[in-house]
């Protein structure tokens, strides 16, 4: 492959439409096969059957990725070369502008016991009209001197923070330990902080903010803290339009999908509440663009809840849109997922992701059904996230041939 | 895959086996399948209907790999990176210190026609007791000026020789011509030798060696002569602990394979003389390592006598301790070979090398039974032999989500 694939580029007018159902990948176990595999999916088996499937590694062997690295490899950026924190992809998915120097982070709502350990990361996923009402007590209340602090409620329990002042440095630790029974990592600077001085201003600010919240919150019978993590600062990214000649739109019932395709150009098309809405919206817009993201985050939700019934129902309500999407007749239709989350884990993996691959020219391959086992026979192979890109522009007769 | 995984490292009270076949693998002919297809291994089996196989190639396609890069390979070091010469693993392996500036190298005794052609290069490897009293000779009947030269047996027919002096460079062609019926190949400098005058000066001394080791065992009737090869000097290797975290300990029969493991910071555990006892001992230090590298030197030696039914008799032997390894509740099982050593051959190969990975979040593929035709089924596919250790660490969740 090129260093730089944009030397190919080539226009023509064609569609690639990529619909990322999140967490979509898991594994069998003793008991059954994956959720896809389990799942009734008349639909994408269709598509498998007349198309190419395979899996597709986000990261590499055994690395599990966050969203924002798996996202950014399907979209073919190497994960590595660029990387995106969480607190950018929020903002950007919520539309609150991080300017240099900006530091923004993720942070949940959480309950905490009297004593300060956390008893819930996620505050039982509080409903947005509550969680809305807890983020307008923080910011009426949360007063830090020399540092402008926006709270911005994403959805359930997620909340984005963006910390304005001088001398602040993204690098510290989260202080969200990833686990209950235990406190609140105290903010410090990480070893790699560009400016520590800085870091060790920011995580007295960060500390201050953690004091104030659980005063401010201290009644609240939920939601009574705060968990940051996450901590990141303004980011530029080369658009889809730079790398690929692409002009593209996305669609995204979840703010941060939408944050993370506008960080690569794309328009976001919307707003959308449901999957039939997403499919309207881009049947609204289907003259318009060369190149349409569908994010779907049932499967990952569900999978990060344990609950192998609900990824299953979840990929089933993905699977109904589908006739929808083929009647557009798009010249590439990929249905795929950004990372793996296995039921059994309640967590993201670094399992591999299924991928099915359908046009008039991609070709058919052996496999008739959409699942893991299947793709195993699938002509697409076994491939990082990152070829992804490349094989759907040469599908959609999007790259000039490579020399004479 | 990051250029450096152990920013990934993760603490985690998991444990990974590896268990190594030497040259596990093998190539099916029209009169039969491999040698590990061929062989009763229903403890194996079952590892592969739990978990996932699949085939490596330790050093990239069609390129037959040496012990010492296949097993690097395993442990997750680039080969190509991290180089390491037959000497410096035997050294290691019989505990004989290498220091800065000194030449190792493997000697085979051989047995020479009265012509001087190499008739066979193991001496019809020689019981260890007779190889001991030839060694001895050696020892006490070789002086060469300014250069003080160690003797030291290894196992049958292989020597470690280690020299020390001024002006010493590894930079020095093979003289075991690697076949028979043609004289040793005369001591001369490689081309890309580091210092030309001191590899001038270091083959002199090889040839002197050769010279003396020929006059002293003349009257041997197998053991009449000394081929050396894979010159080599002081290496020094990042350790399992530096890259991946692991505190890491290896139980082996052979010395070269200890040494590999104690090239890369590893305990090693034993002595141990056969199976059962490597075995045992991997069982009464479970506790305190998180790795653990088990060697099995039987069908390396098999194949490359020609021999196979030996070597599927290895291979049984080796499937009679997998329950004892299940017993553990490891993490992460896995069985693979260093390199194939197909007994049609009878020498070390190109061809792909079968691996099983089990545990209680590895998944289960297709795979039904572990020989190279069913590992085609395998959700691993194939890759690097360097994939495996990431594919562990994962696997063991020993790896940090990449990303937010």
């Amino acid at each position: 492959m090129p260093a730089d694939l944009s030397v190919l580029a080539h226009p023509a007018d064609t569609r690639i439409v990529l619909v990322v159902l999140d967490g979509l990948g898991g594994y069998a176990d003793g008991q059954r096969g994956t959720e896809l595999e389990e799942a009734a999916t008349p639909n994408l088996d269709r598509l498998a059957e007349a198309g190419s499937s395979g899996l597709l590694h986000p990261a590499g062997p055994g690395v599990t990725p966050g969203s924002g690295p798996a996202h950014l490899a399907l979209f073919g950026y190497d994960p590595y070369e660029f990387q995106l924190g969480r607190g950018a992809l929020s903002a950007a998915g919520l539309e609150v502008e991080v300017k240099p120097g900006d530091v923004a982070a993720r942070a949940n709502l959480a309950t905490l016991s009297p004593e300060g350990l956390v008893v819930d990361r996620r505050a039982g996923r509080l409903p947005d009209h509550e969680a809305d009402e807890v983020v307008a007590l923080l910011r009426e209340g949360v007063r830090i001197e020399g540092v402008e602090v926006t709270f911005a409620h994403e959805a359930q329990h997620r909340v984005l923070v963006v910390m304005r002042g001088d001398g602040l440095d993204p690098g510290i630790v989260d202080t969200d330990p990833q686990t209950t029974g235990v406190p609140s990592v105290t903010p410090r600077p990480t070893p790699d902080a560009v400016n520590p001085a800085d870091a060790e201003h920011t995580a007295g600010v960060v500390a201050e903010l953690d004091r104030q919240a659980r005063r401010i919150l201290a009644s609240h019978p939920k939601a009574n803290g705060l968990l940051l993590r996450g901590f990141d600062s303004h980011q530029e990214l080369p658009t889809l339009a730079d790398r690929h000649g692409l002009t593209a739109a996305a669609t995204a019932v979840y703010p941060m999908y939408r944050g993370i395709a506008r960080l690569v150009g794309m328009d976001v098309l919307g707003p959308v509440a449901d999957l039939d809405a997403e499919t309207t919206v881009l049947s609204d817009n289907w003259l318009s663009y060369d190149y349409f993201f569908m994010h779907h985050k049932g499967p990952d939700s569900a999978g990060e809840d344990g609950d192998f019934e609900a990824k299953m129902a979840a990929i089933e309500a993905l699977d109904a849109v589908i006739p929808d999407l083929v009647d557009l007749a798009p010249d590439v239709l990929i249905v795929t997922g950004d990372h793996a989350t296995p039921s059994q884990m309640a967590a993201h993996s670094w399992h591999p992701v299924p991928v099915v691959m359908w046009g008039p020219r991609v070709g058919r391959d052996r496999a008739e059904r959409f699942g893991e086992r299947w793709c195993l026979d699938g002509a697409l192979g076994r491939r990082p996230s990152t070829d992804l890109m490349p094989l759907a522009l040469g599908a959609a007769g999007r790259l000039a041939k490579y020399g004479a």
